[in-house]
């Protein structure tokens, strides 16, 4: 059995608690949060707490809270003997390198509070200080994925880099797409098929391989049309960078 | 029943006679392309030819060829009398004005020749010169598609440029993810969970909505971070002008 101790009662202490509650070799121990109200949500199904200085005993503590609060929050644990792990994509494992065992328990994901995800599918990347530490945190990843990968600081800095090319921006093209249809009497509706398509074209086939469309074909007749069609220069500039971007992928210049 | 001709054997040409065939009341006459090799998909379980001039007759001539081909292919079913239609999501309707009966059936995706797609979950754009042309290409498109939608040609010029966004440009920014992933030794898999949720997400919530990371967040310690990794020019502005449109849209000016 695998005690845990979350701290922090936001999406990411939510969609967490909701997985490792779902398995049997772990035991959650209790959710620490400032918040009353996030509290809540975990009803009387688990220990809750306001009070830092009633932190239980656990194997693991898990630190799901924002990057700046991290290095504070984890001094709250700082005479424990579990170790502490933040869920951050962005921030290096150094922040918690007061403590004798600290790690990286990082969910690859976008976590809304309202929107329920399939846990089992998400990556979830482990980094440890030492090689024992590693294995409890893997084995803990385990018990709520069927994907853990070992990333370290650098590699997950990168990771996150990259996440936010494919959901931040990916989700700003599907507001312009959005805009365009409400400008035009169309339902954004329309488009959905369509997006979800090319998410899951890149499942088997590589992105370099799936690219279609004018910018692709260097189809300049199409392109200028679509530039003067575009009122909102903040969307013309974009798709003329994101133009010139796959046209020098492809090896063809304007 | 429906008698169809489909002019062009391509990859719409291909997904179209796939989607067809399974409807009972549709009957496909032939297919008529100038590849050989392409026609041989069709194998002995429809009429082909290359022959322009062996054309038979039916109820609709599905024009699915390239843009530039539209006018003049359509010119070689001048002396028919059902229904021509193009597939194009660009072209107008009046680029078959020349004939007595003309629309257009548009089906809103990305339609790759090694890439099995549900036809049912497929928007249907379409038009027609006249009522009983738009009802007659209104029912066929209802036998292989749940989502029919009457849409001219200008509001298909703006879905099609909407759909430049959501499909070509994300998988441009798929691929620079994959990019970066290649880069440090992690695989493009990881990323997947991810982009396809991003996906999923704008079925319920809307993109405005859907919104997060550093740029909504206007967190800009790591905007900078991120600008620094990216050795990429073209990268780099891509994130660059990304995230001045999210902050433009949420109202915070960097």
């Amino acid at each position: 059995m695998i005690e845990v101790v979350i701290i922090g009662s936001g999406n990411v202490g939510k969609h967490l608690f909701d997985a490792l509650k779902t398995s049997k070799s772990v035991s959650i121990a209790q959710i620490v949060g400032r918040n009353i109200d996030t509290l809540n949500y975990f009803g009387g199904s688990v220990d809750t707490t306001t009070d830092f200085s009633e932190i239980k005993e656990a194997d693991i503590y898990i630190i799901a809270v924002n990057d700046d609060s991290i290095a504070s929050v984890s001094e709250l644990v700082r005479n424990k003997s579990g170790v502490i792990a933040h869920t951050s994509g962005s921030m290096s494992i150094d922040v918690l390198s007061n403590h004798n065992r600290f790690g990286v328990f990082y969910p690859l994901q976008t976590l809304s509070r309202a929107h329920e995800v399939d846990f089992k599918s998400i990556p979830i990347c482990v980094e440890a200080h030492n090689d024992n530490d590693l294995r409890l945190l893997m084995k803990l990843a385990g018990k709520v994925s069927d994907s853990v990968y070992e990333v370290d600081s650098n590699q997950r800095k990168k990771l996150h880099l990259a996440a936010v090319f494919v959901n931040n921006f990916t989700n700003h093209l599907y507001q312009i797409g959005s805009h365009i249809c409400q400008e035009n009497g169309l339902s954004f509706e329309m488009l959905h098929p369509l997006l979800l398509e090319t998410a899951k074209k890149v499942k088997t086939l590589s992105p370099y391989d799936a690219q279609t469309g004018p910018a692709r074909r260097n189809d300049t007749a199409t392109i200028e049309s679509h530039l003067e069609q575009l009122t909102n220069s903040d969307y013309k500039e974009i798709y003329a960078v994101l133009t010139k971007s796959i046209q020098q992928v492809y090896g063809k210049k304007l």
